[in-house]
């Protein structure tokens, strides 16, 4: 397996080289679907300027010696080195409120809990929120997520400082006026592009149960004239499905469609409330590269709401990302887990009970190929940059894992290994747009201690419940 | 909180002392359910002859001057002790087949994968798989796994090397004849009480659909003649059950109940296939103490099985304890992830669609007391000893969490932490038996490389699939 273009031989030094490690690489044969992923042996992956430049037989033996050394290597025998994982919809400094929202229905959640307590954060809570979120999630080798939520200036602030790379969006509803809508149109034009091109952003009008349809309308419209993808929950659930039809006479999907949202790049969160109705809609969409689905199932089995039917928008030809919505309902960032938990659930729900559908080389294609598509981060031609493959042209972010622990041998299949008994714990390091953020499994960029030390003094008052509410769930 | 017993201040020095650290807690307020799970701040655990003597406040401050010093001291300083986790149901040795049975029905599980590899295990592919088991237990917190397989006299021989604690039965099928039944017989006799105790035995006929009703008859009697609780896999599925119920017009419980096997001690593996008309007979032998059910569910989703009904198991008093199966069906043998997958799971099917039920207390009270209680090691006067529990007289067998990294923090709820965000490496150190066998995320007891480097060789003749098939799946 020999991907260099051909340009190779005059290239300048690489700033990175990881060698000798194995490498799961993507298109094996041609296949770009399930199938062509594989894991070639003994292979150097080369990064200059951000970028991977080449992933190959490892330069020892195959390069001529003299060649230019790397600024930095990273010994990668033994290692594994995977695309950085992709969370494809989650409120990072969520965080904050992990624990305190548990076991209750989804209307006590938001409206016992979690609008109550947002109505408390500062954009200080959220700038440390974020900054624990990210490392977390660096620590566990995802190296992009896509975030909607508040402050958002704060989050890119932690994007910077973290290392990682972000698609962002600041959230609105349509009881904040224009003006919310106006907040999140100018924080994308703002932000797009910062933090040397590793923050993206979209727009982020909440739900189509908190939002208007005028008002989504009038974001598709501001999507289409500044090029920007719109991310927003829609049918989370099959109640809420149900709602909308006898409110509007139209499903969650029908109502993005009717208002524009699916004739622009957009992001769904859930989806478990997604109709057969919905999916020639979804289908024609996807056709033109527009529209994925953001699938966090912990939440949906902890809530009790089914899951995001895979199988369904599969064959509708939508790509389906992984994600794991914030840590408050999700308990934790760790997408590894998400991975585990699409493989088991999608055989016993979203499947129909099928266990030889959705494979773990099923899982991984979602979890690198279809959740870059649905971030709108899978082409290398675009400006927003590609991520999710090992591969020339591609935005080095990898993740390194040691795979030597008790848990994890002996190794009879590795697509397996990674999607049933890979945690967090097993990335060794971890390397975005070239710069290695964690090494030995320490981020290099976020002080840890520093940011919990001044969150614990505030934390009684973030999760007071009787000063406001930010909104009402009614769905 | 102080649970010292009257005769502390004439106890000689303790052989280890776990100073300061916050413990997990049961009987508050003398509940012994759920509801009295507490957690204690800044205590000392003590140890003396492998028992607990002592779980109260840190003595620094409440000890006189001149009390004799223990012979070993962990500092429990920022770490949350949990009573080691207890795997109630696994096969450890088939860590050797980790992936190698993956993505189909469980027809083709037994018939295609799993009794063809078995047949080619030798007793030393089964000690290195059960060294290999044991160490990944141990580095988890795991310190008692209850073991249903072949070669057990392996099993010891790996349960005293690792100083984990287990309870051992090798599995036996009526197409043995009476002499595989009576090499269980016969191991669990000798093996008794064995590693200083800490292997307790129990006979292990295979299941209902591979051993005949005469046979389970005979073992139920060798269990009430010796003494030993017997453990075996039954209404694994709901197809088992319809098939029983053909085949003999009784299900697999009703089967345990007319051949005696409810009328001793008796675990009761997976029960995904228990069913209404199971219950009277479930809840008359937990009455008596008798009978627990061991649940892992996560192979259970994956092969699209249902779940265990352990809400209507615990409307009919029976305690539940949680399991992973063996690695080739589960991928791993983590509790963690059992743990929050019970909740997950019975959240959603286990529990009829509720999230209020199976809390994260509940999914505690399920791993430690009713774990303890499935095993038959409940009971501090019994000659098996007793564990799950942090409190004078239990066995001293205790996990400490370094609950410090990004994905734990912050901490509103202790349990909620526990069960959706706690991992493997999270365990810092894990004593068994008053012996600290894990210090670090070391475990000082197994030397895992050299396991290691003694099986790659072997696995290719393992994995093969032509040689021969010890059993013949037909439920």
């Amino acid at each position: 397996m020999e991907t260099t273009p051909p340009a190779r031989p005059a290239a300048p030094a690489p700033d990175l080289r990881v060698e000798g490690c194995t490498a799961l690489v993507h298109g094996l044969s041609g296949d770009d679907g399930p199938d062509g992923i594989g894991f070639a042996e003994d292979v150097d992956v080369e990064v200059s300027g951000g970028l991977i430049t080449r992933v190959g037989p490892a330069r020892d033996r195959s390069e001529p010696r003299g060649a230019p050394p790397p600024a930095e290597v990273l010994d990668g025998r033994g290692l594994l080195a995977v695309p950085g994982l992709v969370n494809c919809h989650t409120h990072a400094a969520m965080v904050l409120f992990r624990g305190a929202a548990e076991d209750v229905d989804v209307h006590t959640w938001f409206n016992g809990r979690i609008w109550p307590m947002e109505s408390n954060l500062t954009e200080r809570d959220v700038e440390l929120g974020a900054l624990l979120a990210c490392a977390e999630m660096l620590l566990g080798g995802t190296t992009t997520f896509a975030d909607h939520y508040f402050h958002m200036d704060a989050v890119a602030r932690a994007v910077e400082v973290s290392g990682v790379r972000a698609d962002l969006g600041w959230a609105s509803f349509s009881s904040d006026g224009p003006a919310g809508r106006e907040r999140g149109l100018d924080f994308a034009l703002r932000q797009r592009g910062a933090a040397a091109g590793r923050i993206t952003t979209s727009l982020a009008p909440h739900a189509p149960y908190t939002v208007t349809e005028p008002d989504l309308a009038v974001v598709a419209e501001q999507a289409r004239e500044h090029h920007l993808p719109v991310h927003l929950h829609a049918a989370e659930t099959l109640e809420q499905t149900r709602a909308s039809l006898e409110r509007t006479g139209a499903t969650p999907v029908q109502v993005l469609a009717r208002t524009g949202l699916l004739d622009v790049e957009v992001l769904v969160a859930h989806g478990t409330g997604v109709v057969e109705a919905d999916l020639p809609l979804l289908a024609q969409a996807a056709e033109r590269g527009l529209v994925g689905v953001a699938s966090s199932p912990r939440f949906y089995l902890k809530a009790a709401h089914g899951t995001t039917p895979i199988r369904a928008l599969t064959s509708a030809g939508v790509p389906v990302g992984l994600a794991t919505d914030g840590a408050a309902s999700n308990g934790d960032l760790d997408l590894w887990a998400s991975l585990e938990v699409t493989s088991l659930v999608q055989k016993s729900l979203g499947g129909e009970g099928d266990p030889t559908w959705m494979t773990s080389r099923q899982v991984l294609h979602h979890a690198t190929t279809q959740s870059a598509q649905a971030l709108h981060l899978a082409d290398p031609r675009s400006s927003r940059g590609a991520v999710g493959r090992l591969a020339p042209g591609f935005r080095a972010d990898v993740a390194l894992l040691d795979l030597s622990a008790p848990h994890l041998q002996p190794v009879h299949d590795l697509a397996a290994t990674l999607v049933h008994a890979t945690r967090p714990g097993d990335v060794r390091h971890v390397v975005v747009d070239g710069r290695v953020v964690v090494r030995d499994r320490r981020v290099l960029t976020v002080d840890v201690p520093a940011v919990l030390e001044e969150l614990r003094p505030r934390l009684a008052a973030l999760t007071r419940r009787d000063v406001g509410r930010i909104q009402t769930y009614r769905p």
